[in-house]
């Protein structure tokens, strides 16, 4: 059966009971709003917004329960890059009618498969028809305690940068299929004081100077330290993007102490430092960053 | 020059600037996530997500200022519904590569304009490209008094039912044009127990009976009361849909002082009377409703 023959109201009435739920959503999907709990004293509110379109994000032969998982967890990497606690979620589902229910299903299945591996409740979800591609947008709210969250624009001078996990390769399969890292920002910034961090979607390359300009600041980078999935170069590793490992900057101080106590609380995933904040604007400066044509300078 | 040739981050950096602000939000966009105040004690938290079509919402020809205010028109209408107050919004903007720089500008000018109307900031935006028609997605976060909101389940036997406004033909213009009641909603649950409310998008036929099936109950329309939009038969204004006015229930006690109160608040909105609540399913009964084939009966 296709959405056009099912329509909205029956469709949606034969997901939504699927979903998860929190002691916190007092209406979840069905009403004109969600209504939920408001945080507690002490929170900040964190919002994120994100879809995935077909043929640029996944394409038609992408198995349609990777990419669910990769319309809810692209953004909650954005939660991590903030170190953010996500909670509600509402998913747009944009396909074309002749689109099958099983389809539309399994997407689903996917959404609510990362929403539970994150104690993300899916409270609202809103249908289209399209004529064109797949699109599905994932809205997602959270909490991060006063204190707590970490921009990209607090960076300083002769912070070290770090990354986790391994960079590059990403669009083969991982793109559909990674783990955000909340888990590991909360910790971070549980026990450490992160200057800046964000999550690394564009690539290394794109990135990092965005958190350098952010922080008014330039930046340079060891090639030859970059954490490297197998079978990629430094230059894949640069410029490849989807890698959704967090970049983050950290004082000298702070960071002697890091690297044994993330391989005890960690020990599967790498962290590496490959480099280094400084006052020259790589930006500005262009002349002064000879072996860094991969990074965007704009 | 078109999207392609600009950059996600140099459109982004070219728009954001022109977006309202609230005292409330400490990140805006350009960051990984927003960053805004939680609400006030004693309030509850509402969220809901929308998204317009090329081809299926708005055409091609369609002023991009207009396309631009009904997507975000059209979630505020749902904190109409739920007589919320809107505060925060994201916009996914997914356009074509060739669609030039001076179009999306507008279609942020109609978004902007809207949120300004509302006082709605606009704290974060994403963009992506498609093969395919344009799509843009808003979510939009807010609050409402916790013994304050209305949904769609409240509906009590021998409640009436109201509408605001004129209803059909919506699609020659208006649904790119119109007003959410926000303020007509925040007024009615000042000054009267609503016990069930909703926003007409479907049109009457479709989502009275949601209605009526939310709060476990029937309800007789008078066809003839029906306040019809110029050049509008009956029909057209329970099929047409996107009449984005306010249908609600309220006992009978309460609505005998409502017409004379709503008159002077809101002289130059209709408010009428269409029908009522009963004990009898519609949906169960449908031999007890003759007339009354538009409205379906799921």
């Amino acid at each position: 059966m296709n959405l056009s023959a099912l329509g909205e109201d029956k469709l949606l009435a034969r997901l939504l009971p699927m979903l998860p739920r929190r002691g916190a959503v007092i209406v979840g999907a069905g009403d004109d709003c969600a209504v939920v709990a408001a945080p507690k004293r002490g929170k900040l509110q964190l919002l994120k917004t994100d879809c995935i379109v077909e043929g640029i994000h996944f394409t038609t032969k992408s198995s349609p329960i990777s990419v669910g998982w990769k319309a809810m967890v692209r953004p909650l990497s954005d939660f991590a890059a903030m170190s953010g606690v996500p909670q509600f979620a509402l998913v747009t589902m944009i396909v074309p009618a002749e689109r099958t229910v099983d389809w539309i299903r399994r997407i689903y299945r996917g959404l609510e498969k990362a929403a539970r591996a994150f104690d993300v409740a899916i409270v609202g979800g809103e249908t289209s028809g399209i004529e064109g591609p797949a699109v599905i947008s994932v809205s997602v709210t959270g909490v991060v305690e006063k204190g707590r969250w970490v921009g990209r624009g607090g960076g300083k001078a002769d912070d070290e940068l770090f990354v986790t996990g391994r960079l590059g390769g990403s669009l083969r399969v991982r793109h559909l299929k990674f783990t955000p890292r909340i888990t590991e920002s909360r910790w971070l910034t549980k026990n450490f004081r992160v200057h800046a961090m964000m999550d690394l979607s564009d690539g290394l390359g794109a990135d990092l100077p965005r958190l350098a300009r952010a922080s008014g600041v330039g930046f340079t980078v060891d090639e030859t330290a970059l954490p490297l999935n197998r079978g990629c170069t430094a230059e894949q590793a640069i410029s490849d993007g989807e890698d959704y490992e967090l970049l983050f900057a950290i004082s000298p101080k702070d960071s002697r102490s890091l690297p044994a106590r993330w391989r005890k609380k960690f020990p599967r995933i790498p962290l590496t430092r490959i480099g280094r904040l400084n006052p020259q604007s790589a930006i500005h400066n262009p002349k002064l960053q000879p072996g860094y044509v991969h990074f965007k300078q704009r």
